[in-house]
């Protein structure tokens, strides 16, 4: 009986989730969660993760919600390359920096954005107002710079010479600016960069279908 | 040389590394900082941790941020008792997911309360507002609720029979609760059954000299 993952496209974290599990070859059982629908707001739902939040995972009897956890769990379990998660403890101690980090940064802030950018504009047809959106395009940038000079800096990938379970989180809450329209992946080389040594690694058909509702949502702004 | 751990004991997330090395006596050098003073801002700081975040641990020339990452380090390292953070895959993901759990939940949700109710009257001398605070009041207990409900449940630690990392960042933050003066502690007979345990099994003496600013403030609110 293959792991369940729970998921929905637009999550970021739920990506993550799904590339590690693509790019490692790990069979699995999709199980969508359409949140549009409110699907993980649903009793069903509920018996997988309490919290009803997205993703969540299920081996056999045992249920796992948050996605980094999720992850680290799959790393072990499938014995996937020890680049992902090293056992190092030094290196390894860089990649669960990076992980708690984000919890306040590159997760909060890119998604803020997002949503009053680009998600409550299409459900409500209202656009974002941009001076009271002002202060949080800020922190987003100012989140983008720490995570170029304290974590990327001169490296390759965001905690060393070789791709990790960090990389996939990065990538899947910056690349959320882009359907924003700021440009502002294309001002930073350097991330630009990243997130195409990400894609390579990652391999190019996986990452693309996995970003493909992010792209979408890209292409329909440009439009605008 | 003993490996330096940077604290104020007013950080709830310090308090948890500082109580994880004093539980299994891990010899380490105290590097106060004085966040009231403004010494986490510091330059000098900077060298340390460039993020200006309290805590940080440094072990010869290895420096490491997050307090999670920091006492996951310390664990391995000083090769501490397996129940902290268990080697077993699936007791191991518990842990994680309460610590991944935490960054959205019980840290962000008592800290504000914590700061209206009793860090800024005293800094600026008006109480706080009731009325704005409520919302946030709302969210700090159902934050509580979860975590009796999902996490507590019927078992005496957070993530199973005995204790883990995660219940020390869990009562970091929840103790926090009590100088706000609203008895939600004394309410809830399974939370402070917990919180005992804790104590208990960290040792009463280190517990009540970790928090000894956090019963002084708790003190300090009854007297109003």
């Amino acid at each position: 009986m293959s792991v369940k993952i729970f998921y929905d496209l637009m999550s970021q974290p739920a990506r993550s989730v799904l590339m590690f599990a693509r790019a490692n070859k790990i069979p699995y059982t999709p199980c969508p969660i359409a949140m549009r629908k409110s699907e993980h707001q649903s009793e069903e739902y509920a018996a997988v993760n309490p919290m009803k939040k997205i993703p969540a995972m299920q081996d056999g009897e045992f249920k796992l919600t948050e996605s980094v956890s999720i992850t680290k769990y799959l790393h072990e379990k499938f014995d996937c390359a020890d680049h992902w998660f090293p056992k190092s403890l030094q290196q390894r101690s860089r990649v669960n920096e990076y992980l708690d980090w984000q919890h306040f940064n590159t997760r909060p802030r890119m998604t803020k954005v997002f949503l009053a950018e680009v998600i409550f504009p299409r459900m409500t047809g209202t656009p974002a107002d941009p001076a009271a959106l002002a202060p949080d395009i800020q922190r987003m940038e100012e989140t983008l710079d720490n995570l170029e000079k304290h974590f990327l800096k001169d490296k390759p990938f965001l905690c060393g010479d070789d791709i990790s379970i960090a990389d996939l989180f990065g990538v899947n809450e910056v690349i959320q600016v882009e359907p924003c329209g700021y440009g502002t992946i294309d001002r930073r080389p350097k991330l630009k960069a990243w997130i195409g040594r990400v894609r390579e690694h990652v391999q190019p058909e996986i990452f693309d279908d996995v970003c493909q509702l992010i792209y979408k949502l890209a292409k329909a702004k440009q439009k605008l």
